[in-house]
C-alpha cells in the first residue's frame, strides 16, 4: 500500500474519469467521484483502510486530450496539493484523428502526446510522492482494428515515460488497464462493457478500478 | 466461488438494494442495477469470473419491509428462475416502530418478521442453488442506540434462520454487513458513509458489495 | 421506378428505420417520419417525382427484433394497406447474442430469424405489388469481427428469401446495404459515419437512403 | 416582549434557517422566510402584536459556517439596519469535523469559532437594541455521540459568550434549543423531528420557534 | 388539553386545510401535512405533547365545498377511524355564488349548507370523542362586503350547529377563526395575510393554527 | 381617432400593462403585446384602422411604482421615440403602503407620486404628439375601503396633471378606467373581473381596453 | 342585442376557437376561453352588458373537422343546454385536401360538409334560441389560391344554410368573417395577421370578434 | 464535382440553413449540421465522394438578414478559412417589409440588400475557391403574391452578381433553388413543403439540397 495517512489522490483524465461529476461539489466530498471508476477507487481504498484517511479528488473532464489536461492541469491538480496524481489520457487524442477526418482539427501526435505528457510529469514529480500513470483504453478485442491499434501506442507512450523516470529514481507507477480489458475481451465481448467501445459500463470500470486499486496495493484480504 | 456458469443470480431487498435502478430495463441490462452494491456485485464478478456469465438482477424495491417483500416474492424473484437469491431486508421493519410512531402504521414485530422470513425461506430454497441473507444494516456507531439495537435483533433473526435452514443441510450463506460497518465505525464516523444512518454513499455500498462477494467466494487475486 | 400513382409505401423495422418518429402522428404526415433514411426517401422520393404521390410510413420500432416486428406486422404494416413494404430488420436478433450474454434473453438463432422472416414474406407478397429487403448493417469494417460476421449472416439469409421467392415470380427487391457500408469503410472509419457501430448519423442514413432510392430506381437526373 | 414598534429583526444562520427562502425576495416579503423558524417566528410574533408591525427578515444562508457567516455579516445583516438580531450558528463548525475528514477542509475549532463569534458581537451589538443567540443543535439524544458532544461544546461557546456580554452590560439574550429538543428526546426519538440529526422537519422547527418567541417573550395568553 | 394518548385527529377542509399536501403521503407522514394551520397544529401539538402521540392526519381538499367534501367523507376521514376530527368549510360555498355567476355552477345555498353539515355531523359524532368545527373566513376587514357578510351567515350555520350538538350531550368544540381576523384586521390589513381575501400566508395560518390549538386546550406555558 | 399615419404608440405601466409580454420580443412583434388591455388595443386599432399603421409597443413591467418607471423611462419609453405615450401607474405605489407595512420598503407618498409624475411629463411632452394618463385601480367596490380610497387620491393627482397640463395647452387625454371598474361593479362583483382585486383577467382587460379606444376616439361602427 | 338574461353561450369549432383553453377548466371558468376571440367575445359582451350574465362556453377542439365535430356536438354541445350555439368550422375540411394529398386521409367534399353541418343544424335549432354561423376563414388575399377558392366554397355552404333555416324561420345569424379578413388584407398583408394564413393573432381575432359582436347586435357606445 | 480533398465547405444563411443546428457543436462535428438542407449535402456528399474529405459547416442563424450575416461573416465564416463559401440570404430582409409594416424597423431595401451583398462577395472571393449564391425562397406559387414577387426580385440580385463576378473571371456558382420549388408546385401545393411557406420540411430541404449537390457537380451514379 503505497499511501500514506492523510494523502491526497487526485485522479486526472477526461471523461472516463469524469464521468458525470458534479464540478460545484467539493473534492473528496458528495457528488464529487462521479460514477466511473474513481468511485469505485474512493469507495474500496477507504473502506479497505479507513485509517489512512485519504482525500481521492476527481479532476477528470469530458473531451479532454492531453492538451487541454495540461492547460488546466496547475490549476484543477497542483492545486490541490496532491500527494499522488493519476492520469489516465490519450484516448481523445486518438478519437479525435479518426472521428475528426471530416472536421479540420488539432490532432495530436505522437511526438507531441509524448513531449506533453513530459511537461505534465517534470513539473508534478518534484511536488508529488508518485505518479500513476493510467493507460488510455479502447474495448476493442481486434489489435488490427486501426484506432485500437493507435490506442496502445500512445499507451506504449505512457509505458516508455513511465520505465524512464522510475529509471531516473521517480516513484511512478504503470496501470496496463489495456491489458485487462483484452483479457476479459478473450472471453467476453465488448458490448458487455459498453456501447461504443470508448465509455464503459459498471462492469468496465470494475476492470479499471481493480487495476488501479491492485497497482496501489490493496490487500483485498482486509 | 459458489456459482456456476450461467447462473442467474437475484438481489432482492429495500431502498438499499433498489439505489434508483430503472425498472423498465430488462433484468441484467443497461440501467437495471441502480448505483448501489448490486451494481458492484456485478461488476466485479463478471469481470473477475467473465467465464462464468452471472446474470445479476437487482430486485430491490424502495420503502419495501418483508411484507411488501414477500408479497412480490413469487413473481419478481421466483419469476426469474433465480440459481442463487440474496435478500437484505428488516431495516424499514425497525425504521416504521421509530419514525412511524404518530403515524398509526402497521409495525412488523420480531415475530411477524421471523414468520415472514421463514415463508419465504422455505418456498423458496427447494427451488435454488442456495440464498444468501445479508444483514439489514444501521449506520451507527453505538449499541446503545435505540433503533441500533433492534436492527441487530433483526438481523439476529436472520443468523438464527441461516444457522437453522443450513443445520437441515439447506444451502445457506449468512453476510454480517453490520459487522462491518462497526468496524469501519470504530475508525472512522457515520457521516463519511451516509447522512441518514441508513442510506450508504459510493464508501457504504463498497463495504456491502465487499461482504458479498467475499462470502461468495470471490477471489480476489485474479 | 417501381412505384405507381398514389401507391402507400410502409416502411417497417427497429430503430434505425425509427429514428425518433412521433408515433401520434398520421402515417405520412408531419412529425412521422423520424430523423433517418425513411424522412430522405420521403423527401427525395416525393419531390423527383411529385406526380405520384407516394404516402411513405415510417413503421419502425426502437428495439424491434423479428418476431417483435412479426407480431405487429398485421396492425402495423398490413393494416395500412400498402402497396409496397420495405423491411430493414436483423441487427436486435444479432446483437442480444452479444450484449446480451448475462441477461437470459430469448436469442434468435439463424433457423428462426429465417422462419418469422418466411412468414412475414408469406403473408405479404399476396396482398402487395412488392417487397423490398434491406440487409440489416453493422458499420464496422472487419469482417473478422464476431458480430459483423453474424449479422452478414443473418443479411445473406434476407439474400436468399429475396432469390428463392423471386425464383418464385414474386416481385422482391434486394437492397445490400452493408456493402454500400463497407464500401465507405474502405476509405473512410466507422467514427464518421456512427458511435455505437449500429445507429447511423446523418451520412449513414445517406447511404441507406441512397440504396433505397436506387433500388427503386430512381432518377437521379431528374 | 422586548421587542418595539418597527423594530427590524434580522435572524442569521445556515441551513436550518434557511429553509429554502427565495433570495430574490424583499426581506419582509412574500417567499422570504423559508418554511422553518422564522416563518413561525414572523407567524406567531405579528399576528400575537400586530401594533407592533416588526420586520423580520430570513439571512440564513444553506452551508454557512461561522466564518462564512462572519464574511457576508456586514452586507447580510448589519446592511439592513436592524434593532435586533438572532444568530444560530455552529452545526457545520462542526458537521465538517467529522463529515469532512476525506476532503481536506479548513476546520473551526473551538477558539477560531469562539474568536469569529467574538467578533461578529463586537460590531453588531453597538448598532442594535439587542441580540439572540440561539444553540446551535443536533437532534441525537444521546449525550456519549462525538458530534453531539461536540455541538454542545460549540453551544457552550454561545453561552459563555452571552453571559460574558450580559455582564459588561450588553442585551444579550441565550436560546438554549438544545436542550428543549433534548427533553423531546427523552420522551419521543430523532427520527420523528428530522431524518438526518440536523434539518429538523414541522415539529424540530416549533420546538425552535417556540423557544425562541419565549425568549423574546411572547405573550401566549393573548 | 382534550386529546388522549394516540388519539388520531382528522382535520378536512378545503384548500385552506390542504396547503399542497402530497396525495400520496402516509398520513401523518412525510409531506402529509401541507404548509399551512395543520403543520403548525400537529408542530406544536405533538411538541408539547409528545407524550400524547397524537396522528394528526390532513384531509383537505383544494376547491371542496360542503358537497365534495359529504361525498368523499366515508372514505377520507372516517376510514381512518380518528377519534377527533375538524372541519373548516364553506369559503367555496359562498365564493361560487360570487366567482360563479357566469357558469351555471350549482350553488349552495344556506339550507342545504346546514343540512350537508348536518348528515356530516350525524354520521361522525357517534364514532369520535369529538369534533372542532372551524369556521369557514374572508380576510376581509368590512362587514359590508357582500362575500365576508354571506361567509359570516355560513360560519353562523357552523356556530348554530356547535350549539345545538352540544346541548344534546355531544362533544363539539366552535373556533371562531374570523373573530381573530376580524381582531387582526383592526390593526393592519388584509394584505399582510393574504393576497386574494381567501387563501392565507404564514401570518394567516399562524392565527388559524393558535385559534385551533387554544380550543384544543394546549397549555403554552410547557 | 387621434393617431396619425405610421404613429408609435408606447404603453407604459406596471404589471397590469406587462401580462406576461415576452421581453426579448421586438416591439410591436409576435410575444411582444403580453396578454392584457395592450394587447387588445393593438388588436382592434389596427384592424379598425389598417390604413393608418400605429406601432403598438407594451412597455409595462411588473412590480413597477412610479419610481422604477421614471428610472426607466428614457430608455424604454423615450428611447423608441414614440409619437403617444400612455402611461398606466401607481398601484403599487398605493400597494406597498398596505402589503409592505412589515417590511421596510420605501413608501411613495402623494407628493412624491405627483412630483415623479411630473418629471415624466416634463420630459416626455416636448417630445410627442400626445400623451394618455390612465388611472390606476383596484377592482373593489367600497369606496370606504382604505387602499380604494388611496387608489382613488393618486388617481386624481393623475387627473389634475392631465388638467393642469392641457390648460397649459399640452395634448393630454385623461382615461378615467376606475369608473367604469366601478360601474361594472354596481352590477357585478369584483370576482368577476379578477381574484385579488389588482390584475384583472380578460373581463377586466376588455374594460381597460375599451376605455382606452374610445379615449383615442376609435370609431367602432367600421 | 339577441341575448336574454341568463343566457347560456356555447362557442363551438377547431383550433381558431379552441386557442389552448384549458380543458379542465370548468365552463365559463379562468382558464376555458383560450386566448383567441372567444376570450374577446366574453370580455366584451360581459363587460358592456353585465346586467345579461351571460355564461359564454369554448368548444373548439384543435384538429376538428366537421365530422369530428359532429361526433362530440350532442355530449359537448347540447350537453351544456346552451341557449345560443356559435360554429365556425371548415377550414380543416379543406386543409386536408391540400396538405393530406401523401397521407391517404379521409377527405370531406362539399357533399359531405353540407349534409353534417345540415344534420347539426337539425338537432340543433329546436333545442336553442338561434345559432351563429361563421365561414371559416383562410387569412389569403388572392382568390385565385386554390385553398382560398375552396375555402369559401366551404364559406359559401354555411351562407346558403343560414339562409334556407332562415326562410323556415330559424333564427340563424350568419357572419362573414372571410370578408372582414378581406378588406383588412386589401390595406395590409397577411403577415400581419398571422404565420400560416391559418391560426390568426392577437389582430386576426380581434377581427373575428368584432364581427361576432356586431352580428349578436352589440351596441359599441355603452 | 467543384470540391477537392479537404476542402472546407463553410454554408451561410437564415433559419432555412440553421434548422436548429447546435451552437456549441464543432462546425463539422456531431449536432453540428442542424436538420435541414446542410445536413442532406454533407450526407451525400461525404458518402458519395468520401475520399474528398469535404468539411461541410453549417452557419446559418435563424433571424438573420442579409446585415446581420454582413455583420458576423468575418468571424463566422471567413474565420474557418473556407475553399468554398454557399450563402442562402434574402428572405428575412423579404419578409420584414410584409410582417414589419407596424414595428419600425429598419428595412433593407434592394439598393441595400445589392450593397451588402457585394461587400461580402468582395472581401470572401479573394479568399476562397469559389462561391455559391442560392437565391431566398418563398413556397408560393402564385407570382402575384407581392412577397412571392419581392423575394424573386432578390433572387435576382444574386443571380445578377453571380453573373458579374463571374464575367470578372471568379469561380461564382448560382443555383436557383425558387424554380425547382416552382415547378414542384405546378404538381402539388405548398402545403406538402411546409407551414408557413418559408421553412421548409424534410421535402422542402431536399428539394433545396438536391440543387445544390448537382450544382457542386455530383455524380449521383456512384
Amino acid at each position: 500500500m503505497v499511501f500514506e495517512k492523510n494523502d491526497i489522490f487526485v485522479m486526472a483524465g477526461d471523461s472516463v474519469t469524469d464521468c458525470g461529476r458534479m464540478y460545484e461539489s467539493l473534492p473528496g466530498g458528495w457528488g464529487s467521484f462521479g460514477d466511473g471508476y474513481v468511485s469505485l477507487v474512493d469507495g474500496f481504498l477507504n473502506t479497505l483502510y479507513p485509517e489512512l484517511r485519504v482525500m481521492v479528488a476527481n479532476k477528470g473532464v469530458s473531451g479532454n486530450d492531453i492538451l487541454l489536461l495540461d492547460e488546466r492541469w496547475d490549476e484543477d491538480v497542483l492545486g490541490l496539493n496532491p500527494d499522488w496524481v493519476s492520469v489516465m489520457i490519450g484516448v481523445n487524442d486518438v478519437w479525435r484523428q479518426f472521428d475528426g477526418l471530416l472536421m479540420n482539427v488539432h490532432m495530436v501526435d505522437k511526438e507531441e502526446f509524448e513531449a506533453t505528457y513530459r511537461k505534465i510529469l517534470d513539473r508534478t514529480l518534484p511536488k508529488v510522492k508518485g505518479m500513476i500513470l493510467i493507460t488510455p483504453i479502447m474495448i476493442e478485442r481486434s489489435n488490427d482494428n486501426p484506432m485500437k491499434k493507435m490506442v496502445m501506442e500512445y499507451a506504449d507512450i505512457a509505458r516508455k515515460l513511465a520505465d524512464e523516470y522510475n529509471g531516473k529514481g521517480e516513484n511512478v507507477i504503470f496501470v496496463d488497464v489495456q491489458s485487462k480489458i483484452d483479457a476479459f475481451l478473450s472471453e467476453l465481448n465488448e458490448f458487455i462493457l459498453c456501447s461504443d467501445r470508448v465509455h464503459p459500463n459498471n462492469k468496465g470500470h470494475a476492470i479499471i478500478a481493480k487495476a488501479v486499486l491492485d497497482a496501489i496495493g490493496v490487500d483485498w484480504s482486509r
